[in-house]
C-alpha cells in the first residue's frame, strides 16, 4: 500500500527544487512512497515533468501562497491559510496523508502543526527533537528550541517521547537516557532539572535513565537519547555544528598549505571519504516535532535535495513505526500511575 | 620587578608534577615571574630540584592537606583552611601573590575565590571564562558554569567583564558582544535575555553591543565575547569539546583505515601539525574568574604542562593589563548612569 507523504513545496532557501529533487530521491529509494505537494504549479510542474519516474506517485496541487522564512509564527497562523506549509498540515489533519515534511520556517510549521493537529494525550508542549552524530550510534536530543522555558514535567516528557523517538525510529531496543546538566552528581544544577530526574526516576516507566550527562557525554555516545530544555539545546547543537564546520574548513585549509599536504591528500581521499559521510549533516537532516497528534518533520531549510530525502525517511520511519502510539501508550502509563488507587471503601458523603 | 603568582600545587589529575614543568615552561618564557607554590614539600622538593633553573624563583611552602576533587564546594571551605588551593588563594588576599592559579576542583575554587577575596564592586557573582577557537580569533565565552540561574543583571555583568577580558587579555581594540539566544531575531528568547539586551543597549557603556547571536556565530567567529548563562554555557562548550575530539578521533581514524590514508598522512603531517596546534585545548587553557576581587585562574584538571602553563600566562596577562581595575571602571560607570540626577532645589520635609 502507498504510503502518502504531504510536501510543502515552497519552504526553505532552495524550493521548489529540492523538494521535487528530493521527493525523487526518496521514492527512487522506497517505491512503495506516494506524495501531495503543495505549491506554485508553474514553478513545480516543469521540474516534475524532468523527473518523469516521480510524476506518477505525486499528486500537485496548485498554491500561490508561501509562508515567508522570516515571517512570525502567529502571523503565518492567522494569513497564511493557504500557504503550500498550512495546506501540507491540513493534509496530515485530514487523513490525506500519513505526515508533513517541510524545509521553511520552523515557527510557522510548529505553531501551525500545534494548532492544526493539537499536542498527543498527556503532552503539553511539543518537543523538536534531532539525531546528532557521536562515536557511536546517533544520539536523538531534544528539545532543540521549541520550549525555551521548561518545567520539570516538560523535560520529563521530552525524556518519554525522545526514549519512543530512538526505540522507533533508531531502532534501539532499550534506550539509555540522560538529562543534560553542568555536571554529573545528583546536587549539580537547578531545581528544574533535579525534580525532572526524581520524576523520570519515580515514574514506573521503564526507561534506561542514566541521570545527569554532560555536554561530552553526547558527543561520546554514552547515551542514545539526551534531554535538555530548548534555550541550551538549540545553543548547544548549533555551537556543535559550528564546531564540525569550523574543523572541516581547517582541515581543508591544512591539506591546501603545502605540496605535501596536497600530495598527502591526494594518497587519503578515499580513506577520507568516510570521515565526511559521517559527518555529513544531510544525512542527520529532518527535525522530528515529537508530541504532535500527527507526524511532521522539519527540514533544515538551506539543505539539498539528499537532505530532503533524509527527512522524508524520518516521517516515514516515523508513521511505519507507530512512533505516536508508543507515545500515547507510554504517557497513559505514566497517568494510570499517577492516579491514586481506588478506595476501599464508600463513605456517604 | 618580579611577579610572583600562588601555585596550587596538589589541585588537579596529575599534581604536583605538571604544577612544577608549567611552572618551569612558564619561567623560561617569562623570566620575569616568580612563584609561591603550596603542597607537599615532600613530593614538590625532589620535582623542584630536577627543574634547577626554577629553584630560585620558587618559595615553596608545605602543607599536607588538599582539596578532594569530588569534595562539596560548601565541605572544602569549611574543612580546607590549610589545603594547597586555600593557602594559595590566601596568599593573593595577604598580597604575596599576585594571581592565584590551580587545577583543583572547580566549585571549591570559586567558593573559596568568593568567600576569600570577595566580588569587585558592583559585581554580584564572579563568572568562569574561557577562550574557545573559533575561524578567526578566539572568542571569550562566559558564564560556563559558575552560575545556572542568572538574572538579566547577571548577564549584563557578565557581558561588561567579557568586554574587559577580550580587550585585556586577548588585546582586541573593540570587542564585539554577543548575547546566546536560539536566534538573532528580537523577539526570540525568553525575558531573561531580553531584558538583559535591553540593558546591555541602554547603558551608556562604550560597548559593541551585537545583539543576539546564535551558537554558529561563536565558532565562526562573529563576536569576541558570547554571554549566556552557566547551564547553556557550560553544556554548550563541553559539547563543542566533545565534537572537537570526536571529529579528531574520527579523523585519525581514517588514516589508518587504508594504505592510501596511512601514505597520505605521511605526506600530510607536517601540513596537519597547524591544525593539531589550531584546537589544541591546551593551548586555551584557563578560565578566569571574572568579577572576584582579586586574579584567580583555573586550569583544566587533566591538562598538562603545557596547558598548566597557558594557564599561568592568563593570570599573568589578567595581572599586568589590570583588567580588574578596567571591571571597577566600567561597573563604576554603570551605577553613575543609573543614579538619579541632584535635585536641583531641596524641598523642607
Amino acid at each position: 500500500m502507498t504510503l502518502r507523504i504531504a510536501l510543502d513545496g515552497m519552504g526553505g532557501d532552495h524550493a521548489p527544487g529540492i523538494v521535487v529533487e528530493g521527493a525523487a530521491l526518496a521514492h527512487e529509494r522506497d517505491p512503495g512512497l506516494g506524495f501531495v505537494l503543495f505549491g506554485d504549479e508553474a514553478r513545480i510542474k516543469p521540474l516534475l515533468e524532468r523527473r518523469g519516474g516521480l510524476a506518477g506517485a505525486v499528486e500537485l496541487v496548485h498554491t500561490p501562497d508561501a509562508v515567508a522564512g522570516d515571517a512570525k509564527p502567529a502571523l503565518a497562523l492567522r494569513q497564511g491559510r493557504n500557504t503550500s506549509m498550512r495546506l501540507a498540515i491540513n493534509a496530515v489533519k485530514d487523513g490525506r496523508a500519513a505526515a508533513a515534511v517541510s524545509a521553511g520556517n520552523t515557527g510557522a510549521l510548529m505553531a501551525m502543526a500545534k494548532v492544526v493537529l493539537r499536542t498527543l494525550p498527556g503532552i503539553d508542549r511539543p518537543a523538536l527533537a534531532s539525531a546528532m552524530p557521536t562515536r557511536k550510534d546517533p544520539t536523538v536530543v531534544l528539545d532543540l528550541g521549541a520550549n525555551v522555558d521548561c518545567d520539570p514535567e516538560h523535560l520529563f516528557q521530552f525524556a518519554v517521547m525522545g526514549e519512543v523517538a530512538a526505540r522507533t525510529v533508531h531502532g534501539v531496543a532499550k534506550p539509555r537516557v540522560g538529562l543534560l546538566n553542568v555536571g554529573t552528581e545528583e546536587v549539580k544544577g537547578d531545581d528544574v532539572v533535579r525534580k525532572a530526574a526524581a520524576m523520570i526516576r519515580d515514574s514506573r516507566l521503564p526507561i534506561d535513565f542514566k541521570g545527569f550527562i554532560e555536554g561530552t557525554d553526547v558527543t561520546s555516545g554514552a547515551v542514545d537519547v539526551a534531554v535538555t530544555d530548548g534555550f541550551t539545546g538549540n545553543v548547544a547543537l548549533k555551537m556543535a555544528e559550528g564546531t564540525v564546520g569550523l574543523f572541516a574548513t581547517a582541515l581543508k585549509e591544512s591539506f591546501r598549505s603545502s605540496l605535501g599536504g596536497r600530495l598527502g591528500y591526494l594518497f587519503a581521499r578515499h580513506a577520507l571519504a568516510g570521515l565526511r559521510h559521517r559527518f555529513d549533516p544531510r544525512l542527520y537532516n529532518g527535525a522530528m516535532f515529537l508530541g504532535v497528534n500527527g507526524v511532521v518533520v522539519k527540514s533544515h531549510g538551506g539543505t539539498d535535495a539528499l537532505g530532503f530525502s533524509t527527512a522524508i525517511r524520518v516521517a516515514v520511519d516515523l508513521v511505519r513505526k507507530g512512533a505516536n502510539d508508543r507515545i500515547i501508550e507510554e504517557m497513559h502509563a505514566v497517568t494510570a500511575a499517577l492516579e491514586p488507587a481506588p478506595k476501599a471503601t464508600v463513605s456517604a458523603s
